[in-house]
């Protein structure tokens, strides 16, 4: 007996879920289109050498490495990063510059499950390679933010930040050398417990008080104040209607970025950012040998649903097919299946029930458990009359209509 | 110095192939679900036992196995079915019956690349589970061939059989038991080779000249006779609009298939069938430990794409972006941004040009190489007269109109 289950940090995605997922894709595709971003697609299994060594130590040890039938060792896909870098240094001569484009692929991680995290997972990424310009900035940003608001989120905080400009002003502010990165752990976490903790901790940490209140002063500026593209960033985004709030405490993937970085925060969903990016100059070109400089952004897929579900920013009427043709009786499956051609070819999404014999009430009971909002009956009546019954499951109501009027009732609710 | 190089075997998708493959799956899926069919999806890793000794001998070889970090030995997806005979035991309680389910996915197996096959591609699964009536084998072709005709394919032809009726058929004509197979293979070459050679090898390999001639007028029949469905799966199509042709030398996958066989061609293509399926009774249910009926079928994605590509019916605009809005200098830069906002937010997919600082003549070469067939201009002349100039890349000819009159160009043109 062989016993039917997945592997742990690996789902199954039913229809139900999976057609949220669908939704989600398709709304941000569109997006990213409408902002002429371009779709990539890249494999599931690459060279390692060209994945390992990447992701620094921990991301190494989550790798699913294997070697193949020709004694390759290969690597599943960690992230769409390193994949377009790669794509980048590959097709240099043929990609038009800036190369803007987006990638949503699922990616696999051997993470600890027990923290909740999965081992298989999509990521949805757009970036822009090839130009330094703070409209490109600007654009992934605004992005971002069409994206959400398409999903149909209305409050969303913009933070962001310069990896740059942080470690200027932690400078400045007279924090010595060696404590600069250990001031910036100490301020990243200013909005889990307050300043009076952050404070009494920069202090204890042998930062003086003059630095800690010149840093609480910088924290508290709404607005960026100079230099390295931050001003630019935040008034180009600002004429496209989008309000930016400057955290000198976002400290975000230090190591990574370096330029502009941001995260995007839904104030009712508190399970952490569910958007995030900056800029990269120094990865992108890795293959290539040289410099590219590159600006992006991903979103947190699963989060995104999870943060959608608790809002209810899912359309109500979620079921693949509006309405099932129900079949009376073997006599009368012409009719019912003459019904559901022309339904279809209304674009009116129908299912048919495939099976005559089965009695009327239990394809009923089908169509309530998948949540299909309307049935349709064509009994020895209805054919006399060229008529046919509609069912609003929902409601539990019934009447019976020309086949006209069917088609502009459904045509109104589908 | 670290090669960037895809693996033997796997593709990268560039802009211009991936939005082809997002064309089909939007088409076909948009299909399905018209037909009630819902979306699932499964894991690319399963646990090895589910999927090892299902696909005979040569598949297990072709297998991507490893033993993960958890020391669990693994293999990745090899098709769609066996992971839905999984689900479909794994959720038996919950799933409604019957399940009709469309699955569109990557598959991995280390096929010889010399054939010209790929080792990672997209499979494009519909499936029925849970009835045996034959609405379920017509809608399944009904589906596919909607499909085709939505994706612009004018001439096809449906070949069917029934493993069933083709075995009886082989018997009744006197084929003795020992020959029935070799008898099958011989007439599978039949549309290759013509009678005249089918006839001389059936009577070569021992059979006699009577069951061969029977043989040929079976053959020869356009409609079933009998039996098995197969007549009433033929009037469920016509009925549809959909004529069958009854074809006994179709075998398709015998060791699987348990009734309806189905493939579809398109004469104008001559590389091989583009869609195929059929019944197949004793496979779903195999990790339930109980018989449970299924009809399916499957798209050849990348056949298909080719056939398209081949016959010219992808739409002549597949370019994201339609316009590009150029920067003409960094004071003007605003300018850009206002109108590409105003081009977005009426759905017009719009590319900004991304750095002010270069040259228009580089930009309007940049919206060539991409295909974007408008550019647009706003220098100080434009700006003071409220207007833009409308460069048709293609026609190399350009106007300077009004801003609403754009707005109403690009809406009639996108």
């Amino acid at each position: 007996m062989i016993k039917p289950q997945t592997l742990k940090g690996f789902r199954d995605f039913l229809p139900e879920e999976s057609r949220k997922r669908q939704y989600v894709i398709n709304t941000l595709k569109k997006v990213f289109e409408l902002y002429g971003f371009e779709p990539l697609e890249t494999p599931a299994l690459e060279y390692e050498e060209i994945l390992l060594g990447k992701y620094g130590e921990e991301g190494d040890k989550l790798l699913y490495r294997f070697e193949d039938l020709g004694k390759r060792k290969v690597a599943l896909r960690y992230d769409q990063t390193v994949p377009l870098a790669r794509v980048v240094a590959q097709y240099q001569d043929i990609l038009p510059m800036p190369f803007k484009r987006y990638q949503i692929q699922p990616v696999w991680r051997a993470e600890n499950t027990q923290k909740g995290r999965y081992r298989e997972f999509v990521q949805c990424d757009i970036d822009t390679v090839g130009t330094s310009s703070p409209l490109s900035d600007a654009e992934i940003i605004a992005t971002a933010v069409k994206g959400l608001e398409k999903l149909g989120f209305k409050n969303y905080k913009i933070n962001f930040n310069s990896r740059e400009v942080l470690f200027e002003k932690i400078r400045q502010a007279g924090v010595p050398e060696n404590l600069v990165l250990t001031a910036i752990r100490i301020m990243d976490k200013i909005k889990k417990v307050g300043w009076e903790k952050i404070n009494q901790e920069l202090i204890n940490s042998g930062i003086s008080e003059k630095s800690a209140n010149t840093l609480n002063e910088l924290h508290s500026k709404t607005q960026p104040i100079e230099g390295k593209n931050m001003n630019e960033i935040w008034e180009i985004c600002f004429k496209m209607g989008i309000k930016l709030n400057w955290d000198l405490t976002l400290a975000r993937g230090l190591d990574y970025y370096t330029g502009l970085i941001f995260e995007i925060e839904i104030p009712e969903y508190q399970a952490g950012s569910i958007c995030g990016g900056g800029r990269y100059d120094n990865l992108i070109g890795m293959f290539a040998y040289k410099q590219i400089p590159a600006v992006g952004c991903a979103f947190g897929f699963d989060r995104t649903i999870e943060a959608m579900d608790a809002l209810n920013l899912f359309p109500a009427e979620m079921t693949t097919a509006t309405v099932l043709v129900t079949v009376f009786s073997p006599e009368l499956k012409n009719s019912s299946l003459k019904l559901s051609s022309q339904l279809r070819s209304n674009n009116i999404y129908t299912e048919l029930y495939l099976d005559e014999k089965i009695k009327l009430d239990k394809q009923l009971k089908y169509a309530d458990k998948k949540g299909i909002p309307y049935a349709l009956i064509i009994g020895p009546d209805e054919v006399k009359n060229n008529s046919v019954t509609l069912k609003n499951l929902k409601e539990k109501s019934q009447r019976t209509i020309s086949q006209n009027e069917l088609l502009a009732q459904l045509l109104k609710s589908s």
